[in-house]
Order: structure tokens, then sequence, then C-alpha cells
């Protein structure tokens, strides 16, 4: 096979991270489908999400690696972890624990609708309520 | 309002673009809740999706503006655009036309599980089928 063909047709794990050591992470609610949030792995988030069956990312703000849950206590419990054809891509379907994952209080980080049909300016539409207050779950020192 | 709680808490579409002028788009199909495929936006990618409700996309490869199905017929069909809490990421909810959305001929480009527990050297599991023929699909010069 060529390269390009082991990559997506083949059974080793050969992820493709960017200029950054990164691949993008998609992860979904394992019982509703809902999307929660797009994060990012480096290649020791993705050993330890592998080998502890729950979530490891890395912060790009930060350039930290990071557990999820690790201040909030909103562990992500990965039910399945599945790579895209060219491999640059992982997606996660999860148990997750706590109210939500979004810092923003949200159960899900994509808590607004874009309006479809229009040009120029649009107005964002908010779709989910908060269900935790993330002053008190994320401290402020 | 700061000008990060304007992009969080703000009903502003304001795209965080990268440093390639990109953002994330991350594809479910509406039906399943499956995800289908990651893929990324530029402002006229995106631009073109809110108008036309059509699905456009950023082909980081060939450096061009790209509609998905303009050559498999695959058109995706967004009954839903969101954008996430720091605006660097948009989920598409999609109606997906023909067999699938993948260039290998599955329907999502996620069909190889990463099995969890385990150190060191994983070999994956595929875990979809194809569900047409890719070189017929595509048709290769």
């Amino acid at each position: 096979m060529s390269a390009s063909s082991d990559i997506e047709e083949g059974t080793t794990l050969t992820p493709r991270y960017d200029a950054n050591g990164l691949v993008t992470a998609v992860v979904t609610d394992a019982a509703s489908g809902e999307l929660l949030m797009v994060a990012h792995m480096n290649a020791e988030a993705l050993a330890k999400t592998i080998a502890s069956g729950e979530a490891w990312y890395f912060s790009r703000s930060r350039q930290a690696l990071w557990k999820k849950g690790e201040t909030s206590g909103h562990v992500q419990r990965v039910l399945e972890l599945r790579i895209d054809c060219d491999q640059d891509a992982v997606w996660l379907r999860v148990a997750q624990e706590g109210a939500g994952a979004c810092h923003t209080g949200r159960r899900s980080c994509f808590y607004r609708k874009v309006p479809l049909g229009q040009s120029g300016a649009v107005k964002l539409e908010f779709a989910e309520a908060r269900v935790f207050d993330p002053d008190t779950v994320y401290r402020k020192p």
C-alpha cells in the first residue's frame, strides 16, 4: 500500500499531528449524540486518553496538558474512541460527568445557532441555557 | 462586556479564524447524530454556507474553496448551524445526500476504532464498511 492508503486503510495508529503537534478532538455525548466540545490533543494527551479511558487534552491557550474535569470535576469517561481517514482528528463518544462540558456553564460549547439563508450580518440565537455556575465550578483565585 | 465575554455571551457572529484564516467545522448527520466528518472553513466558505444552506469548506491540501458534493453529488443540506463559545469552531447538522461523506467510500470518515485501556502500540479496528466505490464517484482523470 502507498503511504496514503496505509494511513486510510491500515490498522496502525499513526496520528498526523499538525505543525503544533496537535490533532483535533471532537467530543459527543454518547447517550444523546449532542456535540459537547471541540478540543485538541498532543501525543501525550492521546496516549493518556487511550490508556486511562478518560479524556485528556492539550490547552493551546495555556500550552499545557489538561485532564478534562481536573478543576470542575466534570470528567469525561470515553466509551468509544475513533480516528478519521487521514488520522488528523479523533472522535470521543463520552459519558459526561457533572452538569456540562463548557467553561461558560452550558452542557455544550455549541449553545448558539447561526441563522441560515442570510447574507451579511447575522445575529446569533441562544439555543441552550446555563446549567451550572462557572464562577463556582471553576473557582477564580 | 469584555471582549472575551462579547465573544462568548454576545449575539454577534465574530469567528476567530486561525493563522491560516480557518475555523474547524464539525459535521454530524442530523438524523442519526453520527459524526460524518471534520473539515475547515474560511470566511468565504462560512458565508456561502450561511447564505445557501448547503455546506462549503476550504480544502487545506488544495488551498481552494470547495462545495461538498461538487464532484461526488454528495451534497450536505445544513439543517442547523451552531458556533462554539470562543467562536473558532462550527457545528453543522446536515442531511447527507448520497451514500456517504468520506472520500474513501464510507458514510463517515471515522470508520476505525482505537481500542481503549492499552499502553504502547494499538491496532485500529474497522467499524464501518464501504458504502460506495470512491473510484467511480470521485472519477480519477
